[in-house]
């Protein structure tokens, strides 16, 4: 063993602890990594992406990140995209949700899906494959040998399986076709590292599996925690609510951002930025002693996010214009919020609705004495398109937030 | 409703229902039957063959023999030879007896299989397909689509499959795959009658199953008993030994049928011979009254089947011979057997190693002085050719019979 090496093995190998949940086993990635180094071999990391559902979330980048680490670290990002399964849908025709797609809308998701990836992701390090093109081309014979791979039983393991058989939810044969083809993809690749989140574990060791079954040294199963949401209790997801796109606007990150509550500031620095890791226990360490307003570290982390998405410009516009929203007098923390569709709405009718004036004709009366703020400025127009974000303010008192839903 | 129809409807049945196990769902083949006639156009019947076991013995022309029922209402049969499984062998590489066949190898075991076969079969009403050509053709797309259309509780259901699970024996998951394979081989044929043993009935219904899902009219699912082997309790099978093959000479066919136990007579009159169930049921009860000895009966049977897999000759050359044999002194119905390799041995050491004379110069004596019989005749060489069901008696008393293994 060359110290030199295991200096470096020892270097990256703290770098890809950060945040992750689970590494299946960490002995043979040091292994990888120190062969990788003394051979100035990048070793190849896999993710899958499934491509029917292309807005990413920061959830989404907690396993983003930890690729760009890898990248950093000189080694190569495969992103597979997974659109031979988007391409067949839901083969049973049971599911509403996985409907078939046409090579075109995968087209168009996969541009949307790379285009918000490499926010995150160095384009010139990532290799993106389409698994159609090995997956389609697979005949009976191919397949057949694919599921001889694995047992039945071993499949009834994964947690979901062994609920739904249990609770006698169907289970379709040929969804136990798909963790075997995403392992496949694994296979093909010769993956040294396979990333996902915790939830992924049991596909990811499939992949593991599979490619000892081929002769190939098998893989190592990178696990992720799974983002909570800004309530700080739900997993972060689209149809929770409780996300932030990675293509919200700033100010939209922003006022999410400063929404969670102070547990979740660490967390999200970890798993969602570059700051240092020393930095973070620091800041956890000055909070904890009262030394560090939660406020102030959330607006940090704020910029954070904004620059890592959009840039440092806007991160500072963003946090003028919410410092000058909440230095309106006494703005409590929390503001009620409304959840609304996007629209135009008669201000003093919504005002009225929503508990802030008494009457119609007391909320234009507030508006011609210009008792009324939206996000801070003094706002006199009887119309109001509503935004995400956006506070509306009566008085000093009175305050409200739109949620477009 | 046609009466003259429906009388031709019930005539059909009566006979298709000769010796059956099952018929699923009957009135559904009352109505394609109906169709049938009405429109003069013969119903699909289907049996499946795997082509890695080319021996036939009696036990296999249950089935066979209904089809040539069908065959003889003017249906068609449509044997399909599954060569892809066999082409594939055992994908998970775990089972021996499961090996690869090369194509050639297939081609030689269909061409054995159809030439014992068309010993009942009509080859001029017969349709023999090979499923490699519609199975090697589907893609990953086409296999989940299939495999799509069954749920993992409902194939955990099939017998062994539940056994195995319920006893952590590994089941693969291409496992799951073949009885849909089979199944799809309906679909394609648009099978409208599917044959099997009693063991069949779980692929059978795969069949049905699919066949609806695909959007064509189900098959009906018509189950065979499954037959007792010369022991009367095993199933008849080439490896417990109790079997009686298609290509077995007639001397053998008819040893072999005058061993089985009387209470197996009308059931192998009935599901192996074309004798009208009439005379069967006669036979029966003149048996139970005493009128008829069960030895003759077993001599008509063994003559009939000699007849249906020789000619009519060759049974009555083999009833002339056994008679001459048995009817040498007191011949007891039960004749010790012995289990040999076929081989020449010398007389005079065979005869004392099996107790029949106490030394091999009394072995040698006997010879000299005619006592030695083979097969009823007098046999004075000191080798001999052992041939199966061959009897070697000495004196009046001593019989033994050899059983090739």
């Amino acid at each position: 063993m060359d110290n030199r090496i295991m200096q470096e093995v020892d270097r990256q190998l703290a770098l890809i602890r950060r945040g992750v949940a689970e590494i299946v086993p960490e002995e043979e990635l040091k292994q990888k990594l120190y062969r990788s180094i003394k051979e100035n071999k990048p070793l190849k990391t896999k993710l899958g992406l499934d491509p029917t559902a292309p807005d990413i979330h920061l959830g989404h980048t907690v396993v983003l990140n930890k690729l760009r680490q890898f990248q950093d670290l000189g080694h190569e990002v495969h992103l597979i995209i997974g659109d031979a399964t988007g391409r067949i849908g839901d083969p049973s025709g049971k599911s509403e949700t996985r409907k078939e797609l046409s090579e075109e809308e995968i087209r168009v998701n996969a541009a949307t899906y790379q285009e918000q990836i490499f926010k995150v992701l160095d384009p010139q390090k990532t290799i993106v494959h389409f698994n159609s093109k090995w997956l389609m081309e697979m005949n009976l014979e191919a397949v057949l040998r694919l599921a001889g791979k694995y047992t039945v039983a071993r499949m009834l393991e994964r947690d979901d399986f062994d609920k739904r058989y249990k609770e006698g939810l169907p289970i379709g044969v040929h969804e136990f076709l798909y963790p075997l083809m995403q392992g496949y993809d694994s296979v093909i690749l010769e993956a040294d590292v396979e990333l996902g989140g915790t939830d992924q574990k049991f596909n990811l060791l499939v992949g593991r599996h599979l490619l000892r079954e081929y002769g190939h040294e098998p893989q190592i199963a990178l696990m992720m925690p799974i983002l909570e949401g800004l309530d700080g209790v739900q997993k972060m997801s689209k149809s929770l609510g409780n996300y932030i796109g990675v293509n919200d606007d700033p100010y939209e990150m922003f006022g999410k951002t400063m929404s969670i509550s102070d547990k979740l500031i660490c967390r999200y620095f970890e798993l969602l930025t570059r700051v240092p890791i020393e930095e973070i226990e620091d800041m956890q360490v000055r909070m904890d002693r009262g030394e560090l307003n939660p406020r102030d570290a959330k607006m940090n982390l704020a910029k954070e996010l904004i620059s890592m998405y959009h840039d440092a410009g806007a991160a500072e516009k963003a946090e003028a214009r919410f410092k000058l929203v909440y230095s309106q007098g006494d703005i409590p923390q929390d503001i009620p919020e409304l959840q609304m569709k996007a629209q135009e709405v008669w201000l003093p009718k919504f005002l009225q609705e929503n508990h802030m004036v008494s009457s119609s004709s007391d909320g234009r009366r507030m508006l011609k004495q210009g008792a009324v703020r939206v996000d801070g400025e003094k706002y006199e127009d009887e119309n109001l398109q509503l935004k995400d974000g956006m506070v509306v303010q009566v008085g000093k008192r009175k305050f409200i937030r739109i949620r477009i839903n």
